[in-house]
């Protein structure tokens, strides 16, 4: 739990004019951004949400059940430690919600979950590092905390892992160097659902881009976002809902921009930006920048290449990319104008009063104090029942609830 | 010129199939890509254009224009060198058409075109720069030649500089790097246009990002990409032509979405993505990244705190960010599969046939073959005069058109 304690020191010393900020009206809104990409989004006045479940005790349970597989303690409690800040979070599709996804890795034996990741190049700066088909944020940890050391040695570390796997939320791996008082940057390349500009199928990953970066009083700057316009789980959502898509959202399967939900789900994805008329080849070539970080870097699988999201066929040999930079090398006071610049933004005049502005990080530490004030983490109920059905098929005891 | 025949030189080992795809009507549609973001857009088709203009005439031009403000010759050369390149790629916005304000800046002593950057702070891979307020693009490549040098021992160079000027397009840089056989990045913040997402009013500048990476056989990935939709350039040319803006360029005075030119003008540009159910929030992300790099990390300006742009009233004193990392420090065949991912993005079926799917740098090629076959660069005739009587202020020679 130390990570997640860090996590929530962090958002008990987030300024207080923040924190202010974030009640009433102003947390579902924010929610709204942080919560709406998930097809499983909850709020607390939602009728298809649970009664809050510690965040220990959703730890516990997807420790449990990684340990009945097999899978070592510590490595067990790593991947448990970034589902849970997922959901914490407030990002549910990277939580809970993917723990069958890793279950599944480690059943069909298709991912080795007790594999110890080993430096394959190493010079100064950079390294290379073999994750050995181990569990993604087994890898993931190996290498941000060996670009942490070599920051703080050499003022940059870049290290790239090939035979990686899925490794959770890309902000976990920045937000470990953010608090070490260090700039922090990870990208992974991930199944292709994104079609290139022009193109009718796709090529390319959600491909996310994440950089944590620390400001004064433990407040952080976190970005964490795919490169793409949207999750497929908020196309998802909109189906679910009977609701058309936005234009820039996705195209069909002839490569044509759709506003219907339920053709885009046979279709592809957009690049962020949408529309060549709204620069989707800037969506398209920052998705191209995060494969040559990772798998091109890093000679594991890359673009139309990597497997098909969910098989179990084959190894998935993901390529990611994971550093850390030491603000002390450039000018003093970094941190104080990380905060001055923060919080102009956040003061500046919204649009509409009821939504105010806010900065990369603000949406889930919003989240993060919500769960800590219900003392857990409502989940939506068929995310429950879904649980506790793996909880009975792998034999271990079901989430306990606050009553 | 050893700069720009080195462009020339990478544009010629092109492989075949990809210059094959640059003939016909593809140039002009890539010619749209790199060049409808400009006013001073220019086909060879177009009424408006001069005869070519030889590149070496250019850089002549230019280079005496600086030389008769008394910036020493090698300073003069350098911004001349960047100019031309813009031209060049067919980023007209940022070439000749930016010479007079480089002019106005030396010749009201607010910047000082003879002055010499120096390192402030130096460990291992990092590097602190003090760009003196010289020409930004002495800066530019004071720092990038810094980060190479570092990336080539250490792995990874990481020097950001304060005290700096305008340093024309991003992508000079990253190249620069990439000539080299490693990848390069390069970032700028810039004057305030850019309205956060929700906010009111601009706080960020069009903050671009570039990264050059090289394949094989000098065929190069150069995405060099604005953190904005678009610039301001592309809605005045909608203006001039009485036309519509799409829904995701800019705002209005009170912070709506607008489709009409003549409002845009007077608000803000939107950062990429647009509105916030198309993520715009995402662009905003990235455009703050970039100041986190920059002003922030140099100790520079940063946000709303930079200069108007065309102000002279005050130093500039930008924050830029310049990164080199070596691909053989990762897995070997580097320029191999990033051929291989070029190749098949663009061989992929496109939605309509007569657009190509093309990768970051592909327009920017096209225009160097056809400025090559043409013997020149075509300007638009408002550019062309206003050079002249340029040339007649500083009492230089005029540009020499290919008769």
């Amino acid at each position: 739990m130390a990570h997640i304690r860090r996590l929530l020191l962090k958002c008990q010393t987030v300024p207080i004019s923040t924190i202010q900020r974030m009640t009433a009206n102003n947390v579902d809104q924010f929610r709204e951004i942080s919560t709406s990409r998930e097809v499983w989004a909850t709020t607390s006045q939602d009728e298809f949400t649970s009664s809050p479940v510690p965040v220990a005790e959703v730890k516990r349970y997807a420790t449990d059940c990684m340990v009945s597989l097999g899978v070592k303690t510590d490595h067990a409690s790593a991947l448990a430690d970034v589902l849970v800040a997922a959901d914490y979070r407030g990002h549910y599709s990277h939580g809970l919600n993917r723990l069958e996804m890793y279950v599944q890795d480690i059943s069909t034996k298709i991912c080795d979950g007790n594999a110890i990741p080993t430096i394959e190049k190493d010079k100064y700066s950079t390294a290379l590092v073999n994750g050995q088909n181990s569990l993604g944020p087994v890898v993931g940890n190996f290498c941000m905390n060996l670009a942490i050391e070599k920051a703080k040695k050499f003022g940059v570390g870049w290290v790239t892992a090939n035979n990686s796997n899925h490794y959770g939320i890309a902000g976990w791996y920045s937000i470990m160097a953010a608090n070490q008082g260090l700039m922090g940057l990870s990208f992974t390349s991930t199944s292709p659902l994104v079609a290139p500009s022009r193109a009718k199928k796709a090529a390319l990953g959600t491909n996310p881009i994440t950089l944590a970066a620390p400001a004064l009083n433990g407040d952080q700057f976190v970005l964490d976002m795919a490169t793409c316009t949207v999750a497929v789980g908020k196309i998802e959502l909109q189906r679910r809902k009977g609701l058309p898509i936005p234009e820039g959202w996705a195209i069909d399967n002839d490569g044509k921009i759709t506003t219907s939900a339920d053709v885009a789900m046979k279709g592809c994805l957009m690049p962020l930006g949408g529309a060549e008329q709204t620069s989707g080849y800037k969506g398209y070539g920052l998705a191209a920048l995060v494969e040559i970080f990772c798998g091109i870097s890093a000679g594991a699988t890359y673009g139309p290449n990597i497997r098909r999201w969910m098989d179990t066929k084959r190894k998935a040999n993901l390529g990611q990319c994971f550093i850390a930079i030491d603000p002390e090398c450039f000018a003093p006071g970094f941190e104080t104008r990380m905060s001055d610049l923060m919080s102009y933004l956040r003061h500046m005049e919204p649009a509409d009063p009821s939504k105010p502005v806010i900065v990369a990080g603000d949406p889930e530490r919003a989240h993060m104090a919500l769960v800590d004030s219900e003392g857990g983490i409502r989940y939506h109920v068929n995310q429950i029942s879904a649980s506790a059905s793996l909880a009975q098929k792998l034999n271990v005891n079901q989430m306990e609830h606050i009553a």
